[in-house]
């Protein structure tokens, strides 16, 4: 199984060498996120591709200074929708019907029942399970890295606000949730690559009710 | 690439046909997502694998009676933590410096850092931080079963604190965020099998600056 070996292969890189990481291979990784199954489909996140070396220069000190950021090639940044809205979900649909095939007002109940939901809740409540789809994505683009053996670094040690800052992410509704600079790994120079990749027992972690 | 062909094939099966996926194929899916890289290595969730009919049974009417439930072989129930503690974050580290043959004090520069931000915080954001870890987990998985041709149908409509009681999940420190029925697709009595997948446009979702 391809997937288990990928996972086995990659870890979280500290060191990177600079080498670019082919368009192509960028391009699946997305599309592995693109894919990504997501509540009732509205695939609430933006994914922020940044190849610009002054702007990933800029994000660099905001993210602790990790040295991925400006050494890997490609810079991904997972934002999540700061809160669900009408127009969003009902453009989401609007999309659905039409690639389907289906009149416009196909889903229309099942919209309404979105919106009891969604448009009920605080945006705190909504952007939080906004997140939690896009770290399904974010998983699968790791995934992707890693069976292309592409090295991949996810990050959470930013200061968030800096960053929505830095990108405008406010006045397009998102918040940035998780970071992953793709590229190669500096065999030589990264402490982590020889360390052992230790889990927990698989006792503790799954538990059995037969 | 395997991957991709394999989120092209799933789709979030609406109804199966009660054939049992072999539990090695289970075991695989599980390795996925233990292989779940999570903040710091904390893995802070637990998966429970329900294969007991009576209990799926209960667990069915607390789910939206979602007939998946039951007729799927597996049921994973992904769980997080319900708060970051010293104790656990000790527990984890005891193991990294074990498992890499380090002394048992490796890692408390560390483990200081962390508990300065973990044990600062309300549970609430804590769990929250933990959920989104088991988000990625529970997308590998998916993706594991995925290229094991294993139908999967992801899940968040649940009552979640119905399915804690039931499961006695708060004495055990954990909180339901996910369900996950393994089983095989009923290609002749699901509406969904035939429907195109739909995604936003690409480049609605991937914004690119260079």
């Amino acid at each position: 199984m391809q997937l288990l070996e990928a996972l086995n292969w990659r870890y979280a890189t500290k060191k990177m060498n600079g080498q670019p990481v082919p368009q192509e291979k960028v391009d699946k990784v997305l599309e592995a996120a693109y894919l990504a199954p997501t509540s009732s489909g509205l695939q609430p996140f933006r994914i922020i591709v940044i190849t610009n070396q002054e702007l990933k220069s800029k994000i660099r000190p905001i993210a602790f200074d990790q040295s991925q950021i400006t050494d890997g090639s490609h810079l991904l940044v997972f934002a999540a929708w700061d809160n669900y809205s009408a127009e969003r979900i009902d453009h989401v649909f609007a999309r659905i019907a039409s690639e389907r095939g289906l009149p416009p007002d196909s889903f229309d109940d099942y919209k309404t029942r979105l919106k009891n939901i969604y448009l009920t809740r605080s945006a705190d409540t909504n952007f939080e399970h906004a997140a939690r789809q896009a770290y399904i994505a974010f998983g699968l683009a790791i995934a992707a890295a890693a069976e292309l053996q592409v090295d991949a670094t996810p990050m959470e040690g930013f200061d968030n606000a800096a960053l929505d800052e830095l990108l405008q992410l406010p006045q397009q509704g998102l918040k940035s949730v998780t970071l992953l600079p793709l590229g190669y790994r500096d065999q030589e120079n990264d402490w982590l690559v020889k360390q052992k990749k230790v889990r927990m027992s698989k006792d503790e972690l799954i538990l059995r009710i037969a």
